[in-house]
């Protein structure tokens, strides 16, 4: 199906194949976990650098205003925005997608009174359930933690239910929810929505106002390239910022924090979701990150990665049949986000051994093996060899059997 | 009194003198706001550039283990450990003071049951009490924030209160607290103490384990030199971790996070106060910062401090007296924290007219100048120098009394 010619016109034609060069990769590594953790920016080393020597060192406190360190939560969700269908104003980067999880659930509560369950589905990423069963443990079961099987989660809306949490995109198998539909879904059931971006923003058009969501977090350091435990970036749409409550109100949540008041008045716009002191290093590199983004659009970024999605079904089915790899995403390009998963039974050893040939991906329990396919700076090139040393790596043998066989007791 | 010899005398025989070079800072700048923002430790930049050029572009998500990244927040709590009186185990860095704080309210609440009350005082380092006021409100009252006047606090003490948030270096004034007796009187009352340490650690000697402190958490881009909006620390002592419950339970407080289960199981030790995924490059920053203090000791550092402040005090009694500055420290060496304060009605003035003038210390509202006293990087020559600038910026009246007319409506 695809040779080599063609998959190298591929490249040739692509019109993104510039913006590799905004990333600093190292040469010969095939990166496929951009899912995961995305690679630095260019820009990002110098730019820290600026900030260590200059505003750190030379401004040091004067550069919360003259270096805009102070705003840069807003300043950085503002460059968020729209990535992910939201206006200026509705987007902070602050603090992890955990803990913003849970202003999110805090504020969605109490715009819901009487209302006490929130609900997730089974196999949600793990931190959204725990982040739930924290806030139920820590009210006694006030607010039950409300977690069904993931085809079960619209029928069991009720009126106890104040807010639903999925994630968009699954972080196994990349299947896409439909952002709209399901948000219409829980808004006619009286319930708010509050959607984890982790595995979209970055790596599909989101359009979180056109849904009419409610609230949204999401992860800085995956396809936003924000680099290891960027700070994440939270969503509250501009009709729920004044009346919804900030649970964790820190002083930088405050309408005036340099007042330093015993009483605590909330900032009246998406201010109030700010807790503690922001954390310039990091959000100076996830602004790096996001940057990128302005030089593209999410339309183009997404026709590229279902290519190279379906360019790497195509060949794993063309070159690597046979050695027991099931697709575990949807092989519908259009309901499939910025990863392909395989499962294998092998999995964890498969991708030890692709890691030594420099191709890395990550596994995920208990047999998934996750392989990006993030498009500003992946090649057409890079997964057809990727695929090549897939199959050296299966046809020589190359991952342990023997060390699974010890590990794991099975065969 | 002191002289220009004898001050420099003072620097000639400072066993410290010499890490003064393990910072970087700017030539001509004296800089008394280590007590808001501490300078940049001299190995932070190579560091930081071999964290983005090495770790993460050539390991990307290799280094979660190659790099020790995932440890990080225990590793850099490890090297917090020793300044606070804290045992290995006992302290991660992560999140912010105020979050941590949340976290510590929370687990208390789970040790004392039946108890519904937290106890601060008024005048508290505001993030204090806002983070206690969000808690109650959240609860809808089941949790009362009981703030009292500072020397009532121990009044109030009774069977209603789970635990008493304290700051132990007031962030205005600079008095200190006795952290063993106040510790031995909230337990008395059979409630927990949680000390907020962030004008503590790494400016007086502290020892949470001698005084049977419950909880504690602090700031790290103060005296700790961390960096702006570094990661905070969260002590809490050994025999309540495995007990006490995480309110923000995120996946990386879990006994397994990569097993990616449905259901929150905490870890058994100090991992647990974990919650999203850990900010590492501010936590690299903080470490180089922590580990200027492993070059001395807390001893050492605090009798210097004492002898800047006394010096401080003494200079501006000496040479700015009939400028109408009032103490607003303690004048006891032994009450006094890491900085001196003073009260000025034109307070905000003056201090913009000393950042001018490369004296740089910070106003808290409504009428306090701040001078932190940071005895790693401060001389006794930059004491005398300030004081000179402070003398010549009153006698010029180089502070512009016209704006401040303008501004306030006062004269």
């Amino acid at each position: 199906m695809a040779d080599s010619e063609s998959i190298e016109n591929l490249d040739r034609c692509d019109p993104l194949a510039p913006l590799r060069g905004e990333f600093a990769l190292r040469d010969g590594l095939i990166y496929l976990d951009g899912n995961s953790l995305g690679p630095p920016p260019r820009t990002a080393a110098q730019r820290i650098a600026r900030m260590v020597d200059v505003e750190w060192k030379d401004g040091l406190i004067t550069s919360w205003l003259a270096a805009d360190w102070s705003s840069s939560p807003r300043r950085v969700g503002d460059k968020i925005a729209p990535l992910i269908g939201a206006a200026p104003g509705e987007v902070i980067a602050a603090d992890s997608t955990s803990i913003n999880l849970f202003k999110c659930m805090a504020a969605a509560l109490s715009l819901r009174p009487g209302r006490r369950a929130i609900l997730s589905e089974a196999g949600n990423f793990p931190t959204d359930l725990y982040m739930m069963q924290g806030l139920e443990n820590f009210t006694d079961g006030r607010i039950a933690a409300r977690i069904v099987a993931a085809d079960q989660v619209l029928e069991s809306l009720d009126d106890d239910v104040a807010a639903v949490v999925l994630t968009q995109v699954h972080y196994k198998s990349a299947s896409i929810r439909d952002l709209a539909a399901v948000t219409r879904r829980v808004h006619d059931a009286g319930a708010l929505m509050i959607w984890d971006l982790s595995h979209s923003a970055g790596s599909i058009p989101v359009d979180l106002n056109a849904a009419g969501a409610d609230f949204a977090t999401g992860c800085g350091y995956k396809f936003l390239n924000g680099g290891p435990g960027a700070p994440a970036f939270m969503f509250v749409a501009a009709r729920h910022q004044g009346q919804s409550q900030a649970v964790l109100s820190g002083w930088f949540g405050h309408r005036d924090p340099f007042a330093f008041t015993d009483d605590y008045q909330p900032a009246a716009d998406i201010q109030r979701f700010l807790c503690g002191t922001p954390t310039v290093l990091g959000l100076i590199a996830l602004e790096c990150g996001v940057e990128v983004f302005h030089q593209t659009d999410m339309q183009a970024l997404r026709r590229k990665a279902q290519r190279l999605g379906r360019l790497f079904i195509d060949l794993m089915s063309e070159r690597c049949s046979g050695y027991g790899f099931d697709l575990a995403s949807p092989d519908d390009d259009e309901l499939r986000g910025g990863h392909v998963s395989f499962r294998h039974p092998h999995g964890y050893e498969i991708m030890q051994a692709l890691k030594a040939n420099d191709v890395i991906g990550d596994f995920r329990a208990p047999d998934i093996l996750r392989f990006g396919v993030t498009p500003l700076y992946l090649r057409y090139m890079d997964i057809s060899n990727a695929v090549d040393i897939i199959h050296d790596t299966m046809a020589k043998s190359l991952w342990d059997r023997d060390a699974y066989r010890i590990r794991t007791g099975f065969t």
